[in-house]
């Protein structure tokens, strides 16, 4: 998986996923809404595989809110296919970081499928703007350990 | 609507729907899993129609989690087809209740697609079992005033 | 509705919607994947509002799928909460139409919850970008007839 | 896992998943309609497991709508939490089956989550009954080969 590393973020993690019948519309292919949940399960691993959980990033009072979300769409997957989805951060803002995303369909020749986005607000549990604790920030630079 | 009447408990309610993109699967028809949510949404305008929200039920202290659910597929719609989804109490237990639902398709010619119910635990906030208060069983014998 | 009218392309159309428990998620608001399937619903509100389905549109031969979607979340909805989504032609290419969307909450104050867009390939029925046919832009610049 | 077996179809297979944020609903735990969507991805699972996928079987010219879902909500799982949907044919009809499954929490003790079962019919791609074939029978009473 050498060649789209030059130009995706570092570190990144790879959430494995096989398309289900629930996930297709009419077209016989993915409904583009559905891959929003995709970035959300990649991110999720992308933390877990540092070592924690995002339910425990809550719990240490930080919360990430959605504040933008963008994904372009360039080939799709059908039932059954299986794909992999890309996850890094590619920002850093003093109250907001940004999760970069690829998702590759692996039944196709490892095809780049999707490329997407999402900012997140770093919030208190009051919904107060605080600046992006340095753990945070240490956990999500380093590579997977799990 | 006269002719299921007989068979249907009453009062009744009709939520009406266009099936969209997303809710439909590769087959080209709506998902099985979406029925589930329709009925949600019927049982929901069910108690609207006769004055209360759902989530005024909660503050009041009541929570009506589903402890079962069963669905029959006869027929299906697809893309932009009308459905109505008909909603009643099918049964009272001391400390339950059980929604019927038939869902008709109006863009063919009023075709039963499905029918299905859930049962409902009837809990206090503390999530011990309690009698169904005598407001809610009024509420749902009324005819709608909306 | 009229102070928004400057900023946003006209003709519009306002879709409204009740916030269902199965869109909310465990931060009890709406999850935000699920407006990729509000904007879907606005936009074939849109056209069929002015006298033709989106599935009328393929079987004349035009397929708008999805390129780029956008989503700026701005404030959220809880369970049972009006929504209405407002959309709108933003751009015209030549193969090529944009979608704008607004999401406002008509239970709190018709406050602006969220922006987006969605923009879409014109394909003929064999996969080829095609020039959007005049008969589209023609539907698409009317004002409201149903 | 010896526990169950007793009273639960054999062969079986299990299929892991975790609870993503979009599942769960404004109760913070899943919504029920989601389970549905789990029966599908482990049946999917389960002849994968046994060296055919389910679009394979469709491409056989054997069609299994569902017919019947049913689904006994026990306790429930949270976001993060992991659980195992087992999977099993149940009774085989002339020209139907049926799928049995169970849900545990792993994350809660191996907790007994929910119950259920899809009955399918089983169609010539025409969409008329026909007998379910011999290699479908075959394929079932394997044990997984994957």
């Amino acid at each position: 998986m050498t060649k789209d590393t030059a130009t995706f973020p570092q570190p990144d993690s790879w959430w494995p996923h096989r398309v289900s019948y629930g996930e297709t519309d009419a077209m016989r292919i993915v409904y583009y809404g559905n891959y929003l949940h995709w970035f959300e399960q990649a991110r999720s691993h992308f933390v877990r595989e540092r070592g924690m959980g995002y339910a425990e990033i809550e719990a240490r009072g930080v919360l990430l809110p959605v504040r933008e979300a963008h994904c372009r769409y360039l080939a799709s997957a059908a039932y059954e296919e299986e794909v992999l989805v890309r996850t890094g951060v590619g920002k850093w803002g003093r109250a907001s970081l940004t999760f970069d995303y690829e998702v590759y369909n692996t039944s196709r020749d490892r095809q780049l499928m999707t490329r997407g986005y999402t900012q997140h607000a770093c919030l208190s549990p009051q919904g107060k703007l605080v600046p992006v604790p340095d753990w945070l920030k240490t956990l999500c630079r380093q590579n997977p350990i799990l």
